[in-house]
């Protein structure tokens, strides 16, 4: 442990800490773990663990035809249930939510204040929806006559999210063409991320803030988007893709790539295109020089030549 | 046609198909179409067309003051109407709407869920605005005074949405300083798109997900911006302008180009810059090399003239 | 006075006008002040202004338990208050509010419609908050095990909005994991804009349109980001520096600095980067031409150096 690291300890008040296996100390009782912050994260959710509370509907909400409400449930005043619609055990709705027609909706799972999810999507279980979120909202799909008039193309298909995902913030998920968009679950989904229609998010993918994916386009397991990152229509990203921040990705990319820029490069290539950039300026100068000195060479080469073939 | 795709036609247990007009085939009975992909949309829209069903005014939604309901409307639970809201025939107003005072709606509008329409603003028929969308809010306009404070500067105008536009969802539309911000007819724009105070957009427009608009730019009829794009303050882009995804448009662009790059250039030249920049670190290397070889060559290019000099 | 100016003047039907200290004329009657532009700002906000309208809670709103209503409030229909809120004077909450239990909001703060502040947040004085902004949704903090699953890390701070503040339309604040995202007092954030958990932003800074910046990250004061700027984590900026829209800002930026470009280079030598750029394929081309040149020079060189040994 490193000094300032023991200092540290020392001036804390708990009565135990969680340290990596590598640690040995005798100043207070520790827990040796192989990644603290895993379990930190592990005890701090295992503390805050609280029994569902089912407070049934609310008089202020509305609940449509055909619907079954479970008796552990809790539906906040003004949300909006439509008809038929289907839900799990324990699923809690907040205030201002509106669901649409034939949703399915599983176990434990949370939709959070002014979510929209429209008409016969399906949620799964323990699936969290963040405030102003909208599933399910129509793709954007036109197509243009001679005229340049848009047609828009009817969007009849749904969107599916699988367990365990968390969607944040007003993120907009649209509805297939036909078929579905498709997030599978563990997939973890920041604010003001765009998902667009029949696009497919693999198992435990990570969407940093105001990603953009656009339509058609698959993601492998575990592919990590910074934020602001955009994916073009149509592309394949395999297993494990890494994009840094801000990236633009127009084509495929091949299992485990760690890539940046717009368009994207290996991040290795990025980083010295980058270096390089700057030095840019001042290339444009030393090239108009090199210029100058060859063409000075050049010139005082013919004048060595031409005094050769005068002596001659 | 090709082999393959005979085989997929083959495979399909479609009666009909619709195939370009080149297409000839005994097959299966076959719609020659110019445009298949167009025809294809418009066809499905005929097939889902179904009549308007007016269920009214639902108990649990609230209606201002001076507001005239036609017999010929939708307005869901928890949907929340202004004062004087003015509406044509056949509007829908999905549940946890709200339309502020003076609001004009034109004939069969649909607004979905949760959407926000602040007062005064005019929103013509056949639109259809995608939950969460917000039209109408502030401008950001301020002063700075000298001592660094933001001064608001009102925001008097209004949002102005001609017919046939669909704006998507979480989409954020500014009213004017003075005057409108104006969306014309046939115009699409998809989710989480800002558009800023005073901009006015032409007709028949496509803006993809998360473009961003800054105040009083105007485009043309036709112009097309891809996702993520930014468009700078009081620009004006013409008819038909193009912009691949993420560029950054900072001057005025003429009639029909095809742009990209941030700052944007003309997308051939933009090509060619992308593709000389993944060679830009080479570049570097190269330039060093000849820097010396040419420092060489003068070095030699001397000493061969003070041979000859030695010689004269 | 420019002439076409001096015509303009003449052409307006103002009975008096604002002008700059520099302007004499007697065309009509002058207010001279130093900043016309925040001048009209402060007079225009003067004539605006209008007493507070306390319309008390709305029977279709609804209201939590041990949550007192001061007489000088607003709460519209269909607008939801948590348990245990706190209320300065004139506050205003518009339809669609959903604001959670023990939040405190200071006098005369307006909550748009539709917006969502999640439990136990804090809301200053004179705040104006757009509709559909989420203020205190959990921060995206996740601990990954090694089998690529990710632990929620449990997001149990505030966010703390200080007074003068302005949020914009579907703006998203991210609570903090522990502690507070802190927004201080005069800062103006625009539409689109996402504060990731422990943020703080000082005074009187400017967000434009989309902005996205992540966990940790400190602002000073009157620091001004452009459109879609992006930056990175756990990045001090300080007091004053100014971003171009769409940079990327991936290291700790001194006091005062105007940068641009992903990642972010000083100003000028950005706007010189950038400059280059369209210089890049001509600059692969002439370095090819250079290669050859200096070849040939060289090819000749050993020609001359031969021819001389030769002679000796």
């Amino acid at each position: 442990m490193r000094a300032k690291d023991a200092e540290a300890l020392r001036a804390t008040a708990a009565s135990a800490v969680i340290v990596p296996l590598a640690i040995e100390t005798a100043a207070m009782p520790v827990i040796r773990v192989r990644d603290p912050y895993l379990a930190a994260a592990l005890i701090h959710n295992y503390l805050l663990e609280t029994p569902f509370l089912a407070t049934g509907v609310h008089a202020q909400a509305h609940v449509g035809d055909d619907t079954v409400v479970p008796e552990q449930i809790s539906i906040a005043p003004l949300a909006v249930i439509g008809n038929r619609v289907r839900f799990g055990q324990r699923v809690t709705i907040e205030a201002g939510v509106v669901i649409g027609d034939d949703v399915q909706i599983g176990d434990d799972t949370r939709i959070l204040a002014n979510v929209t999810v429209r008409h016969n999507c399906l949620i799964g279980c323990r699936v969290c929806i963040h405030p102003g979120a909208v599933i399910g909202s129509d793709g954007y799909g036109y197509a243009t006559d001679n005229r340049g008039y848009h047609v828009k193309r009817p969007q009849v298909g749904i969107v599916q999210i699988d367990d365990d995902v968390e969607i944040g913030a007003n993120v907009c998920i649209d509805r297939a063409t036909f078929g579905k968009t498709w997030v599978k679950s563990g997939t973890k989904i920041d604010n003001l991320v765009q998902v667009a229609h029949n696009v497919v998010i693999g198992e435990n993918c990570l969407l940093v803030s105001q990603v953009g994916i656009a339509g058609s386009s698959t993601l492998g397991r575990n592919v990590v988007l910074g934020g602001q990152v955009g994916v073009a229509g149509h592309i394949n990203l395999e297993d494990g893709v890494m994009a840094s921040a801000q990236s633009g990705i127009v084509k495929n990319q091949a299992r485990g790539l760690v890539i940046g820029g717009t368009p994207t490069m290996p991040m290795i290539k990025f980083a010295r295109v980058v270096a390089a950039l700057a030095k840019l300026p001042a290339m444009v100068t030393e090239l108009r020089r090199l210029r100058q000195e060859v063409a000075g060479l050049q010139g005082e080469k013919k004048e060595i030549i031409s005094k050769e073939q005068d002596r001659v």
